[in-house]
């Protein structure tokens, strides 16, 4: 069974990007798209510097990061104005996007297409545009990590273009050596 | 640049395991080598609880975890039977082997052939037997879940045995359904 | 030297309780006041955790604990509306004021009166009403604990009447039985 | 009912101290003891490091850190020499002592004597030499914190001599200024 073509997003405002962003930009590399509310503590203690943190060690690796702040409580307490504050102390530097409000239900667009339950949700992207995880609660890094290198595995299979980022990524040593001196003899 | 094939250990003591393991009986899966010493404490605090973790949650992905015992100090404190009480009160249940002793000198034989700097050490083997990742110092969660999923992927691609358990890896969601219901209409 | 009187603090908006609230209400018990910002990451993180803590674990000792909301950054995004909606989302259960704006300048009444130069800021009140500690940045759980348990004390030593909850906090063990089975003999 | 006066220690090996101790020399001063066995995973995360801290933080202001090494499971795995090796590598600083063996029961002398349950195990000594806690499991910081607090106050009301360094405790700021300047006014 094939995994399904992942829907573009409905966002109307951005912040941290000089242009709006549309799914179909990211074809190649594969996105972690990260739902969320700011006033909701399990994000703001786990999910909002996992994604920070991939953001910043992996992107150079293929992975994008996208936030989707998708307000369906508190409508008054979570603004854009607010949301731009929260990015800024919580020093957030990838992407995020406010999902569009829709007249008469607190759920917003795009989490209601998308069928999300609430937040955190994470949705992983692969490099074909196919949705390959979709998943509601926080993820440990493990896992997170697990599946990321398994997505970033596959390009690199198929290619060859970001062969030599993926091959660094399992090729290195903690003081900069290469491991061809081990063993040492 | 190829990457080395990793050298055998030589174990004479193993706990956890019916019959002494060698790192050949291995081929096909990926290998996760973590070199301790009992009384080292960011082993017990990190190292130990990880690399237990990857045992039980991925050992049916294809990954397999072994810890060898190199001690080079302290060697009346950290003999086979405090191992073995350390083992158990620790819950530790995936195969270790203590490191062979060398004779004038503290350093055994396995972690001076193999070049290791101290403990804990963490060493990746991928499908085919070669040397992937020597690492001296704890590593973090994200880092090493990328790292064996990246690994466990390139055995996905070339064959096809395991496609069935590394695809279960990425498609789930929480609650155990699929993720075709992603957009929901 | 003597311990200076705190000030009264100025509040125009109060949450988690039924009535505006009065320092000097507080006569003969501890009071933990913390000033902290809802979007300020450290204090969502450690300070709203331990001082709710103190609240539900203690009060019945004598310790009060009353937060202060002191907005001097990002008016916009934090307002009563969205205090509430905080409160609401982290189970902060306590009482909290916001402290009052002043025209001209973005620090407000209570935070300027009082010196304070950030948050988080936890200050401490003994039993007759002086200023026993102001500090800034986080207070870790051993030292805070250390502190409560002096000032408590103090009112033991003097009066009476809050002396039997005051010995149960100290003679106690985990299964509920009391300590005069030590020594078993 | 007043607290019972706690038993001596049984120790026949001591580290961290030139030469044995017994309780009786710790009177003026409130005495923590902890009971723990070197391979025991709750102790050496939460109860060393806890312990450990108290000693170095608190020593000044009158509290004094002991531990007792209660071995009644895997003895030849945890024998003194491997006691000391866990000591060095853990950087306990503070006097550990070996409880006495006993002849044909795995239990030894003082944990006998003093009921003690399993480790770790939590005991509070009051200036006095009254035992005033025993607890078995882990103790929070908070818990602990305000317990010593409090025993620690006791002595000051009563006598004189260490009123200045229990001053210190609660009259100081992060930043080494006093609280006059609080209110700034």
């Amino acid at each position: 069974m094939e995994a399904p073509t992942a829907p573009e997003w409905q966002v109307d405002v951005w912040l941290n990007t000089p242009a709006p962003l549309e799914l179909s930009q990211f074809r190649g590399r594969v996105v972690l798209l990260h739902a969320f509310q700011m006033l909701c503590p399990g994000y703001v203690s786990h999910a909002v510097p996992q994604a920070e943190r991939v953001h910043r060690e992996y992107a150079e690796l293929g992975v994008s990061v996208v936030g989707l702040h998708t307000v369906f409580e508190h409508h008054a307490a979570m603004t854009p104005v607010a949301l731009e504050a929260f990015l800024h102390e919580y020093r957030v530097t990838h992407p995020v996007g406010a999902d569009v409000a829709v007249a008469g239900t607190p759920v917003p667009e795009t989490m209601n297409r998308c069928g999300m339950r609430g937040t955190p949700t994470l949705v992983l992207i692969d490099r074909a545009g196919k949705l390959r995880l979709h998943e509601f609660e926080r993820m440990d890094d493990l896992r997170l990590g697990m599946m990321l290198g398994r997505l970033l595995a596959e390009g690199l299979q198929a290619g060859g273009a970001t062969q030599e980022a993926g091959s660094r990524l399992v090729i290195s040593r903690s003081d900069g050596t290469g491991v061809s001196s081990w063993p040492a003899g």
